[in-house]
């Protein structure tokens, strides 16, 4: 099963045209692959960061906007990795409201080492944890 | 002259690795894209939606991020339509902090009527507007 | 039972110091009040702007943050209304995580016509709907 | 001459009663406040917290709001410190639009070690830096 991550949009994340602005939309989608990390792995970029000693920052991000976000429903975002390299991971979120696909993007992070941001392959267990949940980047 | 946005990165943009959240670097660049606006027309989306009875809201983004941004430097960013179909527009914008490339990404919005969020064409005021301001794709 | 509104609390929301940024906090409060008015009323502010005709401004708010906020637990905001005036409206909003008190704040809010922002007294809906779960302002 | 932070308010702070979002305005005094570090001590709490190896962590903050805050200017932030206690400061901010008072706040911050939060007292530097500029409460 898929990892849904729900997100509550309100009156603040919408601007003068009465539909969530842009500007927060990849936020929600960041969330989400945060809250991915925190089903799988116990914690989100915060626990990985601070307890285990390795980051994940963003290299590529890409959004297709299909359909307004609005108030009226929860925002349903569905994360998968869809790629793990060397030293890289592909996640895919789609956001759907009642249903209604209304973003789908793809998001490229690299594994660092907390402090000096290099780069670096990740640890045995996550490599072991992603791989089962890779699902085909269509 | 390309048109170059500053913004001023602060403490409440970073997060605990000490950069900028990514989170919150595409609405840098949405920023960057309202202040284009408000240069060449005189006012910026809210003067288009509010006044003059149009949108462009996004249908695509897409980032790469190159270097940290943090708040030791001004990000500049440098903001240009590179394409003008016929109801839509594409800018292309690029951060820089102390001269180094921290972001580039490629921004597609489309023209609509303010309340009914319909596509239509630019009107003619804006097309001639945009027209002498458009620069190589690369 | 008084409402209690759940925020997860991410890494985006941190700044370096690694708790959440005081500038973000206010919006959480924020939120968790949109949240009473959807509990309540079957909708928030959109709700209540959109279809109601009617909004609730803040005219004041304050906050005493009593110990920081991480991701490392929910967010649980308890809201109650504690002052029903004439055209106002007061919330307490108390920020708990792990049973430990965060923050405690007070907003007063004012009802107004949503296009004009004129002060109006609330519909008498609203008031039979708020005067039951007023709680002593202590 | 009393610290001017200007803020460029736009589509994206605004809420749909086009007007900026309530839960976007503390984090505007708090960035003028940031902006007062920066201009008095070379830079702000980003430079405080890793150059310095201090930080300000707020105590408390009241806000009130006098008109709505619009892109149709730019904000014009007044920030000078009121008070500097043992191991306190604090700040009143008013912000303008067109000569137009649109929120006058109070911002209490604690002196802290970095990375312990133990409160402590500023530096000699801090103090004698703060003092000259303190302004009556009033």
């Amino acid at each position: 099963m898929t990892y849904q991550h729900e997100i509550r949009v309100s009156w603040g994340d919408c601007d003068p045209a009465k539909i969530a602005y842009t500007g927060r939309i990849p936020a929600f989608a960041l969330e989400a692959i945060d809250g991915w990390w925190e089903e799988h792995l116990g914690g989100g970029w915060f626990h990985m960061e601070v307890d285990r000693g390795f980051g994940t920052p963003f290299v590529h991000l890409s959004m297709d906007f299909r359909s307004p976000i609005t108030p009226r429903h929860r925002l349903i975002c569905e994360v998968a990795p869809v790629k793990l390299g060397e030293t890289s991971i592909t996640f895919r979120v789609l956001g759907r409201q009642d249903g209604v696909l209304c973003f789908e993007g793809k998001f490229v992070c690299v594994f660092v080492a907390a402090q000096s941001l290099n780069t670096q392959p990740p640890e045995p267990d996550i490599r072991a944890l992603v791989e089962p949940l890779l699902q085909p980047e269509a």
